[in-house]
């Protein structure tokens, strides 16, 4: 049994709108510290991490672990039924087989969504040796996959101890945007690395950019990318295996 | 001949967007009280029954009663040249067929619409014996109709001495609302009684909802569902025939 | 070589959309006095010139006269990612084949767009007698012609010594806007004239009233039509031909 509330239902309607844009299903788990999605795309090029912790729910009451597996078209259908400042609750009584949505305006409109068995396979975070880190605005990380989608479909990172660059080259031109060290609002770089990534997953993340503060890029040679969205009580990390460079236009 | 005018086109807009959800033409009927419109659907489901107090109107000239004929879509068309605060204004000669339609955002635009003849289908409103009274905020309503069509084809209204329940089931799970008698702006129940109506219908009277203040349901075993929707200065009543219970998924 | 720069977007992203509805692909004109640009459409109907007063730029640093060949699609997808308030750089160096598009909003996103050999043909403005000419508010030609748009594929402009009439006819009816001597900005008629010109072109050219303070409308007998965009710092005249009276519908 749980009883959890958003007091905003903005925060949750874009962590689904991510997630569902690289799985169709999916299990949230509801522990003491809150909820926790991990989701890995068909491919397996893409993998998310979401914690959201309890201290930003305004409700929360829970008597055993439960995990509870959604269908996320339906239940974005039903969140997009509530307005950005609309309250949310989440409840599910231990016996039954249901979720029940909360949607709060004045009225108390109560959705029932039925569970589904979303197969448990576990999904390993990989350790992975950073050589670089640097934390820019969400917004602007946002911006610049939107310039560079206009151009190219991959997106390079490239860091060096004085700069961290973004760009995208196509037939149509080239976008460059360059973050230096001293504007970066943080910058460890222990040595130069380039990489490349298929925009298409990088645009799937962007609503999450949207909820986010600011974003801190790992990049590595050979590595995945990293991206860890900073939203107040909530992380958002999401893992991006590299494009061979062969394969770039 | 007849000139009036609508302070803002907003009200207007509105009611001839419900109405033109019920049919393509219809008679506005201008006399000393102010316009009044009746309409049924074709498949004689829905009644709706409008009236436009002239004390609300911003100027009101006028010799003799007037039926004049309108096409609703190209009516329509014209409507959506004016913003909501933009002032309408209606004139017809006695002798020409023609209607004109001012609006004024500072330049007076005019258009002339060529009149039409509607066949006059003499429409009765019924006189019910309605068991339950419950007025509730008009947005509510709104919304619980949009948040139950995710879901149904079907909305279910249920009144009983403690409260109004409006729901709807369907394979995607269940919405439910409830009012109870004192969440209710006004609440009036002699009998229990339960009915079922094709949301299609309800979502085409959504237009006047946006308008109105307030929202009172009639209800009544196997009677008709009446909404009246209470905005300044206009009556607008909607009567739909319940839906046979065999018929509901 | 030249480096200069709007404070704002929007008004190159206007003007751009003006000359994109005309022309696919057009020179800039980078000198002493600002930019210019000529286009007429593949037609010969309709004519467009545009000057940008170097006094409106934020940045102006110039060595030589330029002349770039601008694919506008592809330049309308860049300008497209600056918003309304964000400030455009454009630079070029003097051997290079490439314009540089710099948005800023905070980070300094750069773009390289190839350019292109645009054929020079001469286009020369014509110098004609007109006999009237009234200035209105740009917002309310704007309003006009999208009226008249839902009614008919023609605007007749009628101008006498007391007023200034645009109105259009269709089956679906008519729509007409007189402006009076004493309503109009300015107003100076020395003969009667009336001409009737096709709403497409008219249509193309509102992007440039949505930044025009006013326009002023010049007619003559058997004239093309001249409309002078009043926006501060810039010059907007468009000019077109008016249609044979008889392929009126």
């Amino acid at each position: 049994m749980f009883r959890i509330a958003f007091p905003e239902s903005k925060l949750l309607k874009n962590l689904v709108d991510v997630i569902s844009n690289f799985v169709d299903e999916v299990n949230f788990r509801v522990n003491e510290e809150g909820i926790s999605i991990r989701a890995m795309d068909s491919s397996r090029v893409a993998l998310l991490d979401v914690k959201i912790g309890r201290e930003i729910l305004e409700e929360f009451e829970l008597d055993q672990e439960e995990v509870v597996g959604i269908d996320l078209d339906r239940f974005e259908k039903i969140l997009k039924r509530a307005k950005a400042k609309n309250s949310i609750g989440l409840e599910k009584e231990t016996e039954e087989n249901v979720l029940k949505i909360i949607i709060r305006n004045g009225a108390r409109r109560e959705f029932e969504l039925p569970l589904i068995e979303v197969a448990e396979e576990e999904i390993r975070i990989p350790e992975l040796d950073y050589k670089a880190t640097v934390e820019i605005d969400a917004d602007y990380f946002l911006e610049i996959i939107k310039d560079i989608d206009i151009i190219s479909d991959y997106v390079t990172f490239l860091a060096d101890e004085n700069k961290l660059k973004i760009f995208g080259r196509g037939e149509l031109g080239s976008v460059n945007v360059v973050f230096r060290r001293e504007e970066a609002l943080s910058f460890e770089v222990s040595e130069s690395c380039e990489a490349t990534f298929g925009i298409e997953y990088l645009k799937d993340i962007l609503s999450g950019a949207k909820i986010a503060d600011t974003v801190r890029i790992f990049l590595g040679k050979d590595l995945p990318l990293k991206l860890e969205f900073v939203i107040p009580g909530c992380n958002l990390v999401f893992y991006l295996a590299p494009r061979i460079e062969e394969s770039v236009e």
